[in-house]
C-alpha cells in the first residue's frame, strides 16, 4: 500500500532537513527538490533516520526555473505517486542592501524565487489535490511579508507577493477541499545562514528551532478542514514582536 | 500522582463541552466556570465521558463580577491545585443593534465580560504560571476582533478590547514560558446559539465544528515554546474570508 | 449669518490648542469641552488670536462622566447652533505600568476616557449630522489602538476600543454623509506633557508639531465625500515606523 | 523663475488626466509619461486648460521597460528641471482569472508593471530629492495591496509588492526629508476602463471621482513632514469597507 507523499522546494540543511524528518517520521515518502543533491544530503540522512521505511527521493530542479520545479513535481508524480503535502521552503542570499542599491537583476531573482517558483510548485499539484478534494500546500514566509525594510527590501518584495499569492490560492481553492497555508515566522531561525548572518550576537533562545517549526506544519497539514488556519504565526517565547 | 488542570470560563453546551471533553481526554482534571451549574451540565457530562478518571468540578462566578472570577480561582486552586491551562471562552448575547442604539450599560456590559473578565481570570493564574515557568492562557475570540461593525458594534468594541489585552499579557509575560494566545474564530461556530440566531439560514458546512476548534486549543497548548503562536485563525474551509 | 460651530472635547494646551486655533482662523466658531476653564484657556486664547471674529467658549464636561458630555453638547447647540465638526481629543495620565498591576478602576477609567465618552460625543451630535447629509466626526488616536503593549497596556485597550467605536460609527453612518476618522498618531506629540513624560531623552525632530497635526484634521474634513479616509496616521519624517 | 515640476507616469483620460489638471492648476508644470503621446493627450489638455502658464510635455516611455523610464525621467530633468513630485499611476488591463490561470507572462508582466517600473521612477528622482532635502513621490494603489483574491491575483501580487516597495522606501528615505506615499483606493474610480469593466452594473456613487481624489495627492505633497502620512486610503461615503 503507498505510503502518502511530502514534496518539498527548498529541503536544505535548516528547517528542510527538520520537516523532512518530521513528515517521514509520521509515516510520508519524502521528495527533496533541491538545485544540487548536495544540498539535500542532510535533509534526506534526517529523513531516513526518522522512518528506515521511508521512499526518501532527490529530485533536481531550480525555483527561479518555473519549467524546471514542474518538471521536477511532475517525475515526483509519476515515480513517487500523488503528492498529498507541498512545501516551498526556498531561501535566497537574503543580502542586506538600501532599496536604492536594488538591481533589476536583484528584483527579478527574488520574485522568480518567492513567487514565480512558488506559482509552479503550486499549479503542479493543485489540480489533482482538488480532484481528490484533499492536500496541504504550505509556503514558508516571514513577518517580511507584513513590512517593508529599510535594510532589506528585497527580502519584503518578496514575502509581500508571496503572501498575495498564498491568500489568493486560499480564497480560490479552500472550497475544494486543499488546505493553502502561509506560515509566517517572526523571527530568525536556528540555522547556519542566520548563525554567520549574526555571528557572534546571534543567541539562539531568540530564534526558533527548526524542530520545533516543522511541528506547526505538521500540525498545520492535520487540521480538520471545518477549523483551517491559513496565516500561521511562528515566533519564539523570547521575541519582543511588534505586530 | 496529581492531574495537571484546565479550567474554563465560559463552559457551556457549545466550544466549552468541546474544550472539556479534549482536554479531559489529554488527561486533565476540568474545572468549569459559569453562572450556573446547570450551563455547564453538558460541558461536565462531556469531560466525564471523555475521561472517567478526570476530576471534573463546577465552580460558580459571573464573568461581569471580576471578584467573583477571582475567588473561584482561587478556589480551583486550593482544591484541584495549580491551573496548567487557563481558558477564557464566556459569550455574551450577541445582540444586533447598530452604534446610535447602544446604550451606557451595554457598553459596561460588554467590556466587563469581554475584558474586565479576562483580565480578572489570568490574573488569577499567571503569577503562579510565570513563577512555573510555564502554563497556557487561551483567550476565544472572533473576527470582530479586527474590524468594527455598523451592526454588531458592541462585539467588535468587546473583542478588539480583549485583543489588546491577549497582545499586552503576551508581550509582558512570554518571556516567563507563559503562553497566551488569542484565538480568532473567523466563521460562526455550529453552536445552539448561532443555529438559533440565524434560523433557517444557517449551514452548518459554513460553520466550524467545535470539536475541530478544540484541537487547536489543544495544539497551541502543546506548541514549544521555541516556534509558538500567539494569534490563531480559525475558518471552515467554505469560508469567503477577507482579511 | 452664522459661522459653522466645532466642538473640541479635551482641548488643552497641546493639540487641542493647534486645532481651536486652526478652525478658528478658517472661519468657524469654536466650543472648548473640559473639566475646568483653566484646562482650556491656552486653547480659547489661540482661538481668539486666530480669528477676533470667531465666537469661542468654553463647557465644563467630563469625559469619563458621558452624562455630562450630552449635557454640554446640547447646550452648545442650543448656545451656538449645531455641531459641523466634532473633535474628540481627551487624553488620560499615560502612566506606564505592566499589565499585572492594571487595576479594576484602571480598566473602567481608561475605557470611559476613551470609548464611553467618545461615544457620548458622537451620539450627541450624529443625529443631527445625518439628517443635514453632512459633519465631521474626529478621533484623536494612536498607534496604541493597533498594537498590545507590555508597558503600556491601558492605553492600548482604550484605543483599540475606540478604533472600534469609530469604525462602526463609519461603517453605520458614512453612508448618511457624515465623514467620521480615527486618526492615528504614530509618535509622540511635542506637547507638555510627552515634555514631561520623557526629559531630557525627547527630541523634538521625532515628534510631530501640534500645528501640523491640526491641518490633517482640517484637511480631513475639507475632503470630498466621494473620496475619504477613515483612518489616517501622522508620523514624522524622522520615525522609524514598523507598521 | 523656474516652476516646480509634477511627473505623472501613466497619464491616462482617468486619474492621470486629474492630477495632471491640479498640479498644473497649483503652478506645477507637467510631464506626462505614458507609451503614447495620443494616450496622454486628455491629460495635457486638461493641464493646460487649469493653468495657460503651465509648461506640459509628454514623454514616451513603457513602464514594463525599466530602462525607458529612467530615460525618460533623465529627459524631463534635463529639459524641465528637477522633479518636486512624482506619481506612478500606472494601470494594466485588470483581467480577471482564477490562481490557477495566471501564466508565467503574466506574472511577469504584472511585476513589471507595479513593482519594477516604479522602482524604476522612483530610483530616477529619489537621489535629487534626497540632496535638496525635499520632494514627494506618490503610488496609485488598491485595497488589493492589503488582501489575495480569488478572481483578480494577478492585481493583487502586483500591488502587494508595490506596497513593500513603497514601505521600503519611505523607512528609508523619509529620514532625507522625502515623503513617500501609497495611496490606496478602496474601491472603484469613476474612469472609461471601470465603466467599461463593471457596464450596466456601475454605480458613480460607489466610485471615487478622480479629481476628487486627485485632492489628496495634492493634499499629501503639502503635508508639513512634522505630521506625514505614508499610507493613504480612500473610499466613497457609499462603500461598505472591511478593512
Amino acid at each position: 500500500m503507498p505510503q502518502p507523499v511530502c514534496a518539498i522546494v527548498g529541503a536544505g540543511e535548516g528547517l528542510g532537513r527538520s520537516l523532512a524528518a518530521k513528515f517521514a517520521g509520521e509515516g510520508f515518502d519524502i521528495a527533496l527538490i533541491s538545485r544540487s543533491e548536495k544540498g539535500s544530503s542532510a535533509a534526506a540522512a534526517a529523513a531516513a533516520g526518522a522512518n528506515a521505511g521511508a521512499n526518501v527521493k532527490f529530485f533536481a530542479a531550480d525555483a527561479t526555473q518555473p519549467d524546471t520545479i514542474e518538471q521536477a513535481l511532475a517525475t515526483i508524480v509519476g515515480d513517487m505517486g500523488d503528492v498529498d503535502v507541498l512545501i516551498y521552503n526556498v531561501r535566497g542570499s537574503f543580502t542586506a542592501c538600501e532599496p536604492l542599491e536594488m538591481t533589476y537583476a536583484d528584483l527579478d531573482g527574488i520574485y522568480r524565487l518567492e513567487v514565480v517558483g512558488a506559482f509552479a510548485a503550486a499549479k503542479s499539484v493543485l489540480p489533482a489535490m482538488r480532484e481528490r478534494g484533499r492536500g496541504s500546500v504550505l509556503f514558508s514566509s516571514a513577518t517580511a511579508a507584513l513590512r517593508g525594510s529599510a535594510t532589506h527590501p528585497l527580502y519584503a518584495i518578496g514575502k509581500f507577493g508571496l503572501r498575495a499569492l498564498s491568500q489568493s490560492l486560499a480564497k480560490a481553492y479552500s472550497k475544494d477541499g486543499v488546505h493553502i497555508v502561509h506560515v509566517r515566522l517572526d523571527c530568525d531561525l536556528d540555522v547556519p545562514l542566520m548563525r554567520g548572518y549574526h555571528g557572534d550576537s546571534f543567541d539562539p533562545e531568540a530564534a526558533a528551532n527548526t524542530d520545533d517549526v516543522a511541528e506547526a506544519y505538521w500540525w498545520a497539514h492535520q487540521q480538520p478542514r471545518s477549523a483551517w488556519s491559513n496565516e500561521i504565526e511562528l515566533r519564539p517565547y523570547t521575541e519582543l514582536w511588534t505586530c
